[in-house]
């Protein structure tokens, strides 16, 4: 069971962190690259192929302004990638979203929402639980624990 | 192998028949459900409980407008779930893609691009891939047949 | 005469203040709940149930990001649902607006202003106060004694 | 049980006719009326008075472009008004979702997707029926129909 | 030669001030009004009935949000509106622009830029310049004088 | 009484011929010219001091995508100008609005809604009307007119 | 003197050919490849091997959606790549030119206006005229003479 | 080697230092100067000539809200012209972007990302390599030195 996580600078570290965690949280193993689409596209082809040796089954990519990252490693495996655009910029994220999400078929990211690193996380684990049944049970005790953790806080006084 | 393609209205029916015909391009079969989740929300559990208990492992869902649906489904269950933001009156989709994307941590939607119901099919089959090796199998003969024919067609005259 | 206040997330608990704020004012009563539509969907239903118990009558709902939670609340019961998009995030509360607002028919949200619950707390005010004039007599009261205060200090020195 | 129709022009007549369906679905009375914020703002003065003096309940309002009619309406009753912002000119309605949801307090506008007049008349129905227990009634007896009626349709073939 | 200044709310005066310098700059006497359109729409009739009367000969009026105040202005009068969206809220003062500008025939507002009420004075100066040819030579020396003043530090070390 | 209609394109000339019509009906003569900012940008300027010299007092600039001849002119004179921007491309004239509008200070363009070039014409009415009594009284006999004829058709059956 | 033209989907090829339309009337020689990013990587490696071989000085890529195409070029190659982003899909290109411009440092593409192949092949006729005198002269000739044509049917009844 | 910077106000300097830096890194020689193509056009048309008669060869050009500043230098020479959209203001430089990026034909402007001056430059140096060798070297060696230094640091402990 192993991921990779993915971005195109030390700037993106602190978003990246989150999904570092949830990882973490769930046993699952990974490495983790600082590696960019534009300035080291090289480096990125090999440390692709690096993944693919060592038999990392999901990548979570992520990357701000045009963000091409997920989408170009998308491009060289089929590995399934995890993309997260990042606000960086002006524009609030809305250039990295879509440079994310709009990618040509047969060439899909699996998109989660700007800045979402978390979440990211908690979709390799549910991809991965399709095959290791008892990361799937962690996520399904993880779930029935967090429901009842926030039934017992709904009622509040404002 | 199984996946399950949801969908709201007999409206989205052209979009989403893209992705029925990528996964039996694969071999992948698959169920499929006109369940709203705002006009059958009880329907909808009922769908979501079936396709837990038939051993369905990945969802395809799309929807468009407010596009709650994908969301919805990942709320109800850990089968992966992939959102097909469908482009719907007058805002180009722009609000199917935001409503379906932006989840809160950690029930995440494995998004793809707008109308690109192809690509929840081709994402669909990468991540069963991880499990079933004969079907990354197919996929990477398919990208490899993919590359083989462009190539041989990229010089033009214009 | 009778209202509720949901929201999904301890962070929203600020902007839904101010819709309490307004109820109080107006002597409606109100119970306040914490329930996520993505987290804890199956408490949201036990909720919508226990709400049209005990009679409420109109409900304010608030929820950023993909901002489900309104939408969700009107496709389970008739109970009007008044939906307040909140800024969240790094795309300025439009992901919110777009989800909240763009519902199928037949089912409406009410929506409001993004971040402008007290306009959901007025909103339902207007809406009792076509079933209880003593309410309605209230909020006369109130716009003509504004009217008035803002009369006095129109004319400015700049 | 008493409504009204207003609209700006006569070219959003086609859009408004919709809601007039669904009131008359429900049994609901309603007039109609051609009135712009820009063209006539006396004429609406007007309007607005006699709907008061009649006892309608609830307005229906819808507008393109910088479509101020709702607020406006808004601005000089305390029946509720409820919101269809129409998609005219280039901008797919962005302008008049904008210029009807986003009215300052204590002056709501409870505003419905974009073009989605069925809505506002649902909207209107949800409303009334606080009130009036037998529209109430109505509205559930058409939701379960409607529920049963998609339900047995669900399971399709792609 | 008169101008008046309208805004809706105390929290524009800010931006509103920058008018009044500029109008003060060129001779322009002009009296400042805070009056909504919607908190207090009556006053709104009566001071533009006053400013008629007095001779006012063009009016700039600012405003946020759904921003309907110029136009409801505009409605009401020929004095030539000037326009003033102001930024307020999360949406960047995108939606204020969009309600001021997107005016239906035969009812314009002469939009200047977000918050720019600096521009809506120089504006009105323009206009008024064509019936007082004094002020246009004011405006003709001052536009000469800064042309000089910026020409002499055109060129700079980086 | 004069103004002067300017547009870069003939591709323009459907909208801006909207804005010729209107200044026709106010017997307000006018000449017109294609005069590109940026195929043309000398001859913009000659074609300037010619209207500077034969005395036009308000000039309607059209143009569309970077727009910039609206800005362009009023940077060379004072004479007011008022912008129409025009929806041409994919962006729905959202790319003119920006251009057009946003323009720094101290160079207003007095702009009026995306493709409105009516409302341009109606607008320069009003800005000469200031200078032109009975400008001004053809327009508030107009606007009479058309509220009594909107008056007598505003109750309609839907 | 010698260019490319690149784009990734035989979709492109309207568009494109105005580009091509253009470099042939000044005279540049010019190669035309299919290639896309994310289909055939590898084969894009291998034609910008080509170009930099056969000596190609500048790049035009056009691209839509995701619109990876031009920026992976420029972080192959130091030939000056010019970027059309090309609207397709529901977004009217603004997802393409988000991708196309936003590039990080310092991997930049000189991206053009959407669709606008034309302008695309004019920047490079300018960026080669740095180089080769005999190609600025032509560009200055064909200027004048455009304004020379221009000028001439400058003013028109409208 | 020559280049120039040219923007419109001083607030812009911060972000045009960039630029500055970058080419002086590539020793490339260049003038700056603060000339608006609004405030002072007369002196626009003047240090275009002056650059022209120095034989400059590359112009980079930032601004911001209406932006027209690189388009009506492109308008007036046929040097290159590298626009930097700079955010300012309230709408995040997307106003800049459009203003600055949809230029018609035959006039480009080579747009750089929002407030990436660092990537005009390097966009200049680019330019510029085509006929300068020893450029092109270094152009060479820097990112090759660049993608060194960072292949060092890619596997990263998060």
């Amino acid at each position: 069971m192993k991921a990779a996580l993915i971005f195109g600078s030390r700037s993106d570290q602190g978003i990246m962190q989150k999904a570092a965690a949830v990882l973490r949280d769930y046993g699952i193993g990974f490495s983790a690259h600082v590696v960019s689409a534009h300035r080291t596209p090289e480096l990125l082809d090999k440390t692709i192929r690096e993944l693919e040796e060592d038999g990392t089954e999901v990548i979570i990519a992520g990357a701000g302004l045009a963000a091409h990252l997920p989408g170009l490693i998308a491009a060289k495996t089929l590995i399934p990638v995890i993309g997260v655009p990042i606000a960086s910029g002006s524009l609030g994220g809305l250039d990295a979203l879509f440079s994310v999400v709009q990618m040509p078929k047969p060439v899909p990211v699996a998109t989660v929402g700007v800045d979402n690193a978390s979440n990211a996380a908690y979709l390799a684990a549910q991809i991965l639980g399709i095959k290791y049944p008892e990361l799937k049970k962690k996520l399904a005790d993880h779930r029935a624990g967090m429901k009842n953790e926030l039934a017992g806080q709904s009622r509040i006084e404002l």
